[in-house]
């Protein structure tokens, strides 16, 4: 082992940075023998300097401010695992790389609001930044798209890249429960972040996604084109009614990019019940790339935790000290394009579901909007209604895009056979 | 654009060799900014310079022989798709390794039997040998396996990784069909290599099988060690039977590190129904990586074809534009262990199908027989026999060791009870 040491200087002692050291402290031969030089934590930082986090801390230096340690001479890497994309992350990951370090970080949360100014001025002192656990905890997708199928244009990227919700919505369609009640279950068991609403309003994995489209389809991330909307809406009723039509339910996030611009959505949609999506359950995390060349590549794995996180940072890790170094969306910040958002410019066929007045006539009267608007029905079904003032109807349409499809339930809401709001969920093809 | 072309010679222009000049020629600007510099074709090499292979090659310089090729001073990287694992494929990889080029194949064979070798002789000279195309086609599984779970212990590398054999079985389950029947399908659509036996027998898949474990283990490739068993012999009858149990038969490679050496089995398992495993159907091609932080990874995709491959081979050229440089195996060659081979290592349940002579107390002197091998019972079912002499009957035991099972068979014969030889299949878990 002639090749010095890299030494790393770890900002966050949570979750994830005690898993970093933990796995330093036990397999130090094994990535020393892998990376070909060995690979030395130096110094941590983190809020409370007393707490007993299980692993030792002992020989490492210790910094009260991030800022400070991403400063250290005598770091290499730079790892950021505190989380948020203000405060002490953002300034941390910033000093160091105005401090000429090398950065890994799991922050989904600051790479997406900052992902291409930070890259551009990493790249701009010959430094990397490499994120893996940001995206679907211990699944090397950050890698496999930028590196694996780096000779495919790649045609979509879909995913479920949030485990909470993926948890949710099985735990409901399993336990038959509602919404509300699988929520304070999953809060209770800590499955949710601090603010659930990055787990259920889809923001979370929104992160995710605009930092897999950036590399996908090399353009500048862009979060806040992102078209976002969470499960909270999610039915047990609808969870059903997709099931007796053969489809699952799921939060999915999918980026592609189409002759009008970049389409960025994180929406529940149904998918084939059969298909590898479909057949996902519980907290598992899994992401589909397809490559004009490669098609399809799914992978599939846990998409949180202490160990998975950690082993998608030290993959970084090992990847820096081995000497590679790939610019952070996989091409030059400089080089990315900055895409034009494109909302709805993807078609795809349509779940509906609306309670029908019991009238005469009033099927036909659905119909011909749909017809109106140019959606053909592929199947629909109406469930009996007992004493029931409407029945629930079920349609399944043909391909059809947003636009026609709003216009269609604009229509309805005008036939006055038509009670409430229909639900309208797309069903992605995997 | 400031760094010089990455100048490539391609040796072997069918299937995968055309699809990889096909990319270039379609995506040639796309590659060179992801890779940071043109990636080039320069000289090619194959049998017959006059067919036709759909793509051109104008400007290519052509070699008859591929050592001239590997020997050419304006290649910088040998792009070796002839197959084979000696003659002109062994022979031009080492003249390119002697002559100081990079080597990227999709040769699994090749490196089954010389990778070590090859990989001692090309890391003495300081250049890569990369093989991702020999593993699982368009997958980027040696990717996921050497560097994006480095920091993990691996504790069992898993897989469907011959897409014909998966073909043959999942088309004789839906379709009712023999095996011989199937095999003459697949024959008439191209699907079996030149040799079938490379494929039914398992040689393919446990050349791949034995890559995997030379990364996974830190050994030395020893393809000899794998246990290898092919499809020939799965019964229609057990497809059905397996199937009624909650099983599918799979053609399963495992690698496992066991306290009494290095386990390679390469043989038809069952796995559940209703795991990614199981519910690959098809010619596709799954690996499971299990790592002691990561956990489970689970990669899909296509395991052959033009597209895929070539995708692979040009994912490892783009990797040696950019400059990453790792060894063939994951750490260096010369530290490679010789593993002990073990057989029988790792316990587990099997399936066990026998045909029972219709006599009383025959079901317990089988029964005794597993008893006295310590074999104990989890499920059993004996089935209705109408006219004939025997009932089939199905047994799956609980975990136990193929020794035990082999006593317990042997038993069996003596009973007088049992007729021909008993069906043992592994129930693999995963």
């Amino acid at each position: 082992m002639t090749r010095p040491p890299l030494r790393l200087g770890i900002a966050g002692l949570g979750t994830v940075g005690t898993g970093v050291l933990a796995i330093l402290q036990r397999h130090g031969a094994l990535l020393a023998a892998r990376a070909g030089r060995p690979v030395e934590p130096v110094a941590v930082s983190a809020r409370d300097r007393t707490r007993d986090r299980g692993v030792s801390l002992d020989g490492l230096a210790w910094e009260d401010d991030p800022v400070a340690l991403a400063r250290r001479p005598d770091v290499d890497v730079f790892v950021e695992v505190i989380g948020g994309h203000e405060g002490a992350a953002r300034a941390a990951v910033e000093a160091a790389i105005d401090a000429g370090k090398d950065v890994v970080t799991a922050n989904k949360a600051l790479l997406a609001h900052h992902g291409h100014a930070l890259a551009l001025a990493a790249e701009a002192k010959g430094h990397v930044i490499r994120f893996e656990a940001a995206v679907a905890g211990g699944i090397p997708v950050i890698k496999t798209l930028t590196e694996g199928l780096a000779a495919n244009e790649v045609t979509r990227v879909l995913g479920v890249m949030n485990g909470t919700c993926n948890y949710i919505l099985t735990r409901m369609e399993e336990a038959g429960l509602p919404y509300e009640t699988v929520f304070e279950e999953a809060r209770a068991l800590g499955y949710l972040e601090a603010d659930p609403r990055l787990d259920v309003d889809g923001i979370d994995a929104g992160h995710k996604l605009s930092l897999l489209a950036a590399i996908a389809f090399g353009t500048e991330v862009s979060f806040d084109a992102v078209e976002l909307e969470g499960i909270g809406s999610v039915t047990i009723e609808d969870i059903r009614r997709a099931g007796d039509m053969g489809y699952r339910i799921k939060l999915l996030g999918v980026a592609q990019m189409t002759g009008r611009g970049l389409e960025q959505r994180m929406q529940p949609c149904l998918v084939p019940a059969t298909s590898p999506l479909g057949q996902l359950s519980g907290g598992t995390n899994m992401v589909v790339i397809e490559g004009d060349s490669a098609g399809q590549i799914v992978l599939r794995g846990a998409g949180a935790g202490a160990g998975p996180t950690a082993s998608a940072v030290l993959g970084d890790v090992i990847d820096i000290a081995r000497g590679v170094r790939i610019p952070t969306f996989g091409r030059p910040a400089s080089s990315l394009r900055r895409a034009r958002p494109a909302r709805g410019a993807v078609a795809a066929p349509y779940y509906l579901r609306l309670d029908l007045v019991d009238k005469p006539g009033a099927l036909a009267k659905v119909a011909r909007v749909l017809g109106d608007a140019g959606i053909s029905i592929d199947r629909m079904r109406q469930y009996g209604h007992a004493e029931a003032a409407t029945a629930p109807v079920l349609i399944v349409t043909h391909r059809t895009t947003r636009l026609a499809l709003d216009e269609a339930l604009g229509g309805m809401a005008e036939t006055g056979v038509v009670e409430g709001r229909p639900v309208a969920l797309r069903i992605e093809a995997v």
